[in-house]
């Protein structure tokens, strides 16, 4: 396969935008796209969109991209519409990459838009998920929290409110790692208060407010141990990159600034067995993604990863072969994962403060790395960045993430 | 890119199966395409997943192949959601194609299935398209339908029962075509029963019963000129195809019936003007793929094609370059169409007549002309045919398919 690389990158700030329609967020995120490689529509040969809500909350489905970039100027560009849940946009770009690496396509647009604030409250993602199978919901919820058994929740912590199911999940994960390594709230509170105190810097993050771990421990509390800052928003937004070649980066003048794809995995979770760490999916998808770009954690200048709740972090930190089993905990709480820090995690501010719209996640990683690895991220920047890992998971299967997506981006040097 | 080959397909039959649900249907086709190659599902690196209407229908959104496929052994591998309404299959083989054609994967299989008969109506496909907004619906068919205004509709032939908005949107480009170059409605029931009586032998069609001529025309009237024998029906099914190199249908023993990807082209239709047929998103398409393939129409031994409505097969005949605009019609009511004529089209029976389960009917056409190039289609055998072509297309986007699909397989020779 040959060489290919990332020659634009566009994103809307992520936030709650009623006003907004989907299509004029993917627009603002595909043209971004476009004007910052100096790029013509008709230089993109596909389009591969992702999106993730808007056939439950809108009833559009089959042809979300062309209705979404249908003004924009792509003609008769095939459209793919990929979903894999919150890995949606990773799965795009993984798709972007493969066809240019192909030589079937010299550049293509992986985009991804989301539209989860609707005017309707009836028609909002409560809604959507209060319409699941309920028996089937609740059974699986109450085997996986069994797995944290052993661990005990603090009288009066469950007292919680209306939130997503993704939450029951993630903390019947967290509370099984408590079980098995130690991990405290508190660490996990200090991922929520780095990953805030980061955003602050980040003109499209969705909130902009520092938190202490003291604040982020005595707010709201969501499912024990997680509470409100702990957990990714409702958002809106969009991000898109578009793929081309090193030859084509050339060409558009943007050699200096395009970012190299060195690995790019896909995989699907399948264990049932929630003590095989070991064999995790995003474990394997890591070593996997290692061997593909010849590198290691050692390599790596900055991270963003899938911080749907702060335990997701910690989780993927130790992963991604960057902290071993149980101390990914300890190295957030020792501010090892901090800008400055030894291996900086999410300095866009992460799912937690940046915001989640879940077709755009993982683009608009993709579209912090390669600010990073530019040095355009301004005061977030990570001094000469020129290694950056993409980690983004997506649906529930087994006790493992349904979809995973490692990329691994190289900057072209400063 | 290197060379791709299909080693393997599998097929339910088309039909309507209220006792069998979406992950019973696709596992059986998956099975089937593997059983078909001797491969073990290990084999496929990963996998293409096409659905259209499960979200809407039953609220599986996301990951949608995972659901489907989990019983399957697929293990870690990656699966990739892609809709594409109904060209979703052939959106999902074109991706196998290029993942395979590139070097990253050695073996993808691209699965799709769809179950459209629900158990409760209040959740089928009627509901469904009821849901959508009426005002935009019915302002668009308003405009399709100025379009053939020139045309008389016979009184009562008006008198129509409850059907898909798409029958509307068929009609109206019917119109048109009748209209601009004299089509008959005879000559569409000439199509229709050419179709069904080629179902007569299929086993995996859904419907399985001749229609002369005259029965078609006098059947009852959907939206004029169309008629319900003219109708694809409403259909649950599952198809899937196993894609690989040649080097690995050797290793499988499957040299002498692998079918040789000659081209896959994908485009997204955008013309406003009903009038530019010259520059229809099919007929760009089918240059493009008769260019990939160094082949053009006088090639080709058997086509199947996107027959949503029996109009659909005159119109695709055309622009596919088999036969002039406006010749169409004619050149079907001739028998040139049939099997036996020059140039057979939909010798499964189309989608009229065998089924149209949306996000598996292409991978259904393709199942049939692998039938057709390794001499195994039994009594609708057509003679040694060594190319064959599949057209698929899907959704509206101005007065085009949002997406077309067309595909050319050679087969290994007999």
């Amino acid at each position: 396969m040959r060489a290919t690389c990332i020659v634009g990158v566009g994103m809307t700030r992520f936030g709650r935008f009623p006003e907004r329609s989907l299509a004029d967020l993917a627009a603002e995120a595909a043209r971004g796209a476009l004007a910052d490689a100096g790029a013509a529509p008709a230089l993109a040969q596909a389009i591969v969109f992702a999106n993730a809500t808007q056939g439950a909350l809108e009833g559009q489905h089959g042809i979300r991209g062309q209705a979404a970039l249908d003004g924009c100027g792509f003609g008769a560009a095939p459209v793919i519409n990929v979903e894999n849940a919150c890995a949606s946009a990773t799965t795009a770009l993984h798709l972007a990459h493969v066809l240019v690496g192909s030589g079937a396509y010299d550049c293509v647009l992986a985009a991804g838009a989301e539209k989860m604030v609707m005017p309707d409250p009836a028609k909002s993602m409560a809604a959507f998920e209060g319409s699941w199978d309920l028996s089937r919901r609740d059974a699986t919820i109450a085997g996986l929290l069994a797995m944290g058994a052993g661990v005990r929740v603090p009288p009066g912590a469950e007292a919680e409110g209306p939130h997503s199911v993704f939450m029951d999940v993630y903390a019947a994960f967290c509370r099984h790692h408590m079980a098995l390594f130690g991990t405290t709230q508190r660490q996990m509170a200090a991922v929520s208060a780095k990953n805030h105190q980061h955003s602050v810097e980040n003109p499209r993050a969705q909130y902009r407010r520092a938190f202490t771990v003291e604040e982020v421990m005595a707010a709201r509390p969501i499912v024990w141990p997680l509470t409100l800052p702990m957990c990714s928003p409702i958002s809106d937004g969009a991000a898109a990159a578009l793929v081309s070649t090193p030859e084509v980066a050339e060409r558009l003048g943007q050699s200096g600034r395009a970012a190299r794809i060195r690995a790019s995995v896909l995989m699907s979770g399948d264990h049932r067995d929630p003590d095989r760490l070991e064999d995790h999916v995003a474990r394997k998808a890591a070593r996997r993604a290692w061997d593909a770009a010849g590198l290691g954690p050692e390599d790596v200048d900055v991270v963003e990863c899938h911080d749907a709740t702060a335990f997701g972090e910690i989780l993927q930190s130790e992963m991604l072969g960057f902290f071993g089993l149980g101390e990914g905990g300890p190295a957030a709480e020792r501010g090892d994962t901090r800008l400055g820090g030894r291996i900086p995690f999410n300095p866009s501010g992460g799912l937690e403060s940046k915001g989640h719209p879940i077709g755009a996640t993982g683009l608009g990683q993709v579209f912090e790395i390669v600010a990073q690895l530019r040095g355009e991220a301004g005061p977030r920047q990570i001094g000469d960045a020129r290694i950056g890992l993409i980690e983004n998971g997506g649906g529930l299967r087994g006790v493992e993430e349904a979809a995973v997506a490692i990329t691994i981006l190289e900057g072209a040097g400063r």
